[in-house]
């Protein structure tokens, strides 16, 4: 099954959702324009609106409002990738170059910024007071995860609670908003916005998890760039984490690789094959599956209803995530 | 007479802005931390909070309604001073080392981001949906205007109308939104908020024409950098067109200069001198006092008040400023 089985039913509204995301970034200015679209075609799951919209479900659903908080959200994502490629030194995203790569690092940070500003914009059609501060504060928490990954960057003296922190801010945050919000606008009761709130942010976290375990156990076509990206741009996760707790040897090679920042080689194939043989892999998949469990849980309380049949089959869909 | 001397009575309530400024980049995050104040402390003339100010004096002036303006105008300056510092590749702004020269680019992107996304949040506390929509659209147009920079960055074939095309996005359209809101937010008629943003709109155009003279006319002790910085760093601003189109020898070592992107070294005295004796520095006074009689003129209906006083005399004072 695919992801996009799961929500069939919405494939119209998606549709309209990404014309909107297109006509929106539509700059009229050659070099913003030539970015955005370059952008625009790496495509994306555009997961951040489904949750928006499978939330709206629990209340009035109309798209026209909707529209106004799924949009700037995927915005705010897309200009988020923007700049983390700056962060990351990125070449490749999803197989096609990166912005920074494309162009340069300036660019890169303006179309960055003009994305998040037509977000903004966008945003400012929905009067929902209530709306634009979760909205502001997100984006808010979400910069000061930027940060903390730069910090954290080619830094071997970190931990599990430093790395969950900064998956939080850097992923689970705008999908547990993207959740919320779309209940919000909908006008669903207040205890339905708070679990979906909470079935966002666990997704979340099990959501980042398997991203950061795909990049050591997938395969450079299914990742759109080289097995081990995350650990050769100095970004440490849980499996590279857990692994350096448990073997000792392998733990001195990744420090030495982080202290020299990454400017000399490091043999990223026998790296992985060692984090693998810690069992590295599947302790992360266990952390994971306890955030999906916390998900499913969140979304007991909820009416049944298609919906939620298909937050719950999304959660288990990452459980189960290959790509 | 100093500029603060205009608005002297303005003074405790900038303070509080001030205050304001300080207390919300306060990001109890070390590198943040420390960049934004750093950024704090290299001070700044706060010229749009005082024009929100002022405008708000045409209206009902409470400092509580206001400063939710006021703070995060500032607050969208001060990032895209920081970002700006990472196109140009600025090493030193008001004599303090920039944020991207004292840290990295990346870290100048990301203390940017924040400040900005500060901005937003704070901006969200103010109730006024029309407030948001003007904010969100300067905001954009901002961003299009750094683009633009980039693009005619160390581009010799340039002329009047896409300077001052840039400009309007870079600087008068901030100021022209600040004496717009101020306004707004105090609740003063549609049409003197019409008359408040064509005045800032003009005196932001006469702002930036000025600041551009002084980079060629000013020390490096006035200026806080070396002369000639804008040119050195491939910003063409209106004395380098007006010289280039009058002085054809000049313009050939302008524009083989530029066509190596500046990595050959240019005597610069020599080159500002050049650029004087074709009376390029008269020609953009005149242009500049062009823009400050619109200004005058937009103020004349308002009532005569303490604050049209004060307006009046910062468009006098625009025109006559000698750092």
């Amino acid at each position: 099954m695919k992801l996009t089985d799961i929500y069939w039913y919405l494939r119209p509204d998606i549709i309209k959702i990404e014309k909107e995301i297109e006509n929106n970034i539509d700059a009229r200015h050659p070099v913003l324009e030539e970015a955005s679209s370059h952008l625009l075609k790496a495509g994306g799951k555009r997961i951040r609106p489904v949750f928006v919209l499978l939330a709206a479900q629990f209340g009035n659903y109309d798209l026209n409002t909707i529209k106004h908080v799924a949009v700037p959200l995927e915005l705010i994502h897309m200009g988020s990738l923007v700049h983390d490629d700056v962060i990351d030194d990125a070449e490749l995203r999803r197989g096609k170059k990166t912005i920074k790569s494309k162009w340069d690092n300036r660019v890169a940070m303006y179309t960055g910024d003009y994305i998040f500003a037509k977000a903004i914009e966008l945003a400012t059609y929905s009067d929902n007071p209530e709306l634009h501060h979760i909205l502001a504060d997100a984006m808010v928490e979400m910069c000061i995860g930027e940060v903390e990954q730069i910090r954290d960057q080619f830094n071997w003296q970190q931990n599990f609670r430093i790395y969950l922190r900064r998956i939080r801010r850097k992923t689970a945050l705008l999908i547990s908003v993207s959740c919320q919000l779309g209940a919000l606008v909908a006008g669903a009761a207040p205890e339905v916005q708070r679990q979906l709130k909470r079935y966002g942010y666990y997704v979340g976290m099990a959501f980042q998890i398997t991203d950061d375990i795909l990049d050591f156990v997938g395969t450079e076509k299914e990742l759109g760039k080289p097995a081990g990206s995350d650990l050769a741009q100095g970004n440490v996760t849980l499996p590279a984490l857990y692994a350096m707790e448990r073997d000792r040897r392998l733990n001195y090679k990744i420090v030495s690789f982080l202290q020299q920042s990454g400017t000399e080689a490091i043999d990223m194939k026998s790296v992985i094959q060692q984090i693998k043989q810690t069992g590295a892999i599947h302790y992360s998949k266990k952390v994971a599956d306890m955030y999906l469990n916390k998900a499913l849980t969140a979304l007991e309380p909820l009416p049944e209803s298609q919906a939620k049949e298909a937050l719950t089959q999304i959660a288990k869909y990452i459980g189960d995530r290959k790509f």
